[in-house]
C-alpha cells in the first residue's frame, strides 16, 4: 500500500521494492489512495503490479487499473468471452475506463496545485478541532501522510456516538469505506498499537479538491459541537 | 440463454425450467439478450439465477445484475472489501448500477412500442436485402427471433471481405462482440449444422430503437453494393 486508506499514512515503498528486488519477488503495490495525490513513480520504487482505482481519482467509482511490468504475466479468475486477452472476461466497462484515463491526465496537470490548496484546508481544519476540541489526538504519522486525509481520535468519546449525530449534515467514517457498517475494530488502528480508546474515539476525515473553507468551518463546527454535546450527555 | 446472442433465436426456457424443476435442479438462465426485448417471466419460467446485462438494455456499457431467487446463494470467487454481502468485493459501480435500474424502468414502459418500431425496420432491411442480393439466406427459427437480429449469409461471399469493405461505413459483425477478432468459426453455427459455406458467409446485423429507417436504407445500399464488388473481384 503506497499510502494507507484509513489513516492516510504514505508507506516507504522505494524501499520495500528494494527488498524484493534483492529477493527476485514480484512486488504488488496498491496506490488508490497515493496515484494522483502524490508523485509515484512505477519504475524507481521497483513496482512489478500496481493497483489504481478511478474513485480515488475524482472519476466515476466502479473502475480501475492494474499496472503490469512487462514480462510478468497473470493467470484469469473470470472466465467467459474472453475479453482483454482472456484476462477478465466481461464486456467493459468503457465510460468508466475512458473516466479514468482522462482523470489521470487532468491529475497530472492538477495534482501539484491541488494538493497545495488542500493542505492548507486540512490545516485549518485540524487547527479548528484543536481548539473548539479538548484532548483531540491526530493518529499516525502527522510528517508523512496524504494531506486529504485527516485521522483523529477523541478519546472519551465513542466514535459510533459522533456518526449517530451528525450523519445527517457530515459525511465522516470511523475507517475505511470499504469496513463501513462493519462493528469490529479497524485492524490498521489496532495494528499501530492504538489504546482501545483512541480505537474507539476514531474518525476519519477526507478533504478533497471540492471541499471549501466555508465547508472546513462548518465541519469544524458540528464536529465539535457533537463533541461537547455527547460529552454533557455521557459525563454530566 | 433466453435467447441467443449470435442467432436471435427465441429458446423455450419455460420448458426448460420445467425439467430442472422435475430433477430439483437450479435453473440459469442467461437473459442478456431477451430482457427489455421480450417479456421474461423469471417465475413462470421456473428460474433460480437470472443474469442481465445494462449495454442491451441501452445503458452504460460495464454493468449487469445477477438475480437469485429467495432461498438459494452464492459462493464469491472475488474476495477483498466485503462489499455486497462479501458475495462480490470491490468499490460498486454507481453511475453504471443507477443507469442499469433506470433503463429497466424504461423498457418496461418502451418496450411493446419500440419493438413493433423495430420489427418494421427489420422486415424492411430484409426485403431490401433479399431484393438486392441474390442468394441471401436468413439464418436460425425466422418465427422465433428477436427483432433487433437479423442474422443472414451469403453463401459464396467470405464475411471476412464484406466486413473489410464496410467497416468504415457499417457497424457490423460476424458472430458475438464478445469473439470479435477471433479466427474460429462460430460454435454457435457450427451447432446447428450450417455448412461451411453458411458459417463462412455469415454476418450478424443489429436494429436498435434508435435506428432510423434512413440508415436501413443506406445499410442495404452499403452491404449489397459491397456483396456486388466483392462477387467481381472474386468470379469475374
Amino acid at each position: 500500500m503506497a499510502a494507507n486508506n484509513e489513516i492516510g499514512n504514505i508507506y516507504p515503498i522505494a524501499e520495500a521494492g528494494q527488498i524484493a528486488k534483492k529477493y527476485n519477488t514480484p512486488f504488488l503495490c496498491d496506490a488508490s489512495q497515493a496515484v494522483g495525490k502524490i508523485p509515484v513513480n512505477f519504475e524507481e520504487w521497483g513496482i512489478t503490479y500496481l493497483a489504481i482505482s478511478a474513485h480515488k481519482l475524482y472519476a466515476a467509482k466502479g473502475s480501475g487499473a492494474l499496472i503490469v511490468r512487462k514480462g510478468h504475466h497473470l493467470k484469469p479468475i473470470l472466465f467467459g468471452g474472453g475479453h482483454q486477452k482472456g484476462l477478465r472476461s466481461g464486456t467493459l466497462n468503457v465510460p468508466g475506463i475512458v473516466g479514468l484515463g482522462e482523470a489521470c491526465r487532468l491529475r497530472l496537470l492538477e495534482m501539484e496545485e491541488d494538493e497545495k490548496a488542500i493542505t492548507k484546508l486540512r490545516d485549518k481544519l485540524q487547527s479548528l478541532l484543536f481548539e473548539k476540541i479538548p484532548g483531540l489526538v491526530v493518529n499516525g504519522d502527522v510528517n508523512c501522510r496524504l494531506v486529504g486525509n485527516l485521522h483523529i481520535s477523541i478519546p472519551d468519546v465513542p466514535n459510533s456516538a459522533i456518526i449517530a449525530r451528525v450523519r445527517h449534515s457530515l459525511a465522516i467514517s470511523t475507517s475505511s469505506a470499504c469496513s463501513s457498517g462493519v462493528e469490529t475494530p479497524s485492524h490498521v488502528l489496532t495494528a499501530m498499537n492504538l489504546t482501545p480508546e483512541l480505537i474507539e474515539g476514531a474518525l476519519r476525515i477526507g478533504i478533497g479538491k471540492f471541499t471549501t473553507l466555508e465547508e472546513i468551518e462548518l465541519a469544524s463546527e458540528i464536529l465539535s459541537s457533537s463533541v461537547s454535546s455527547t460529552r454533557k450527555a455521557l459525563y454530566l
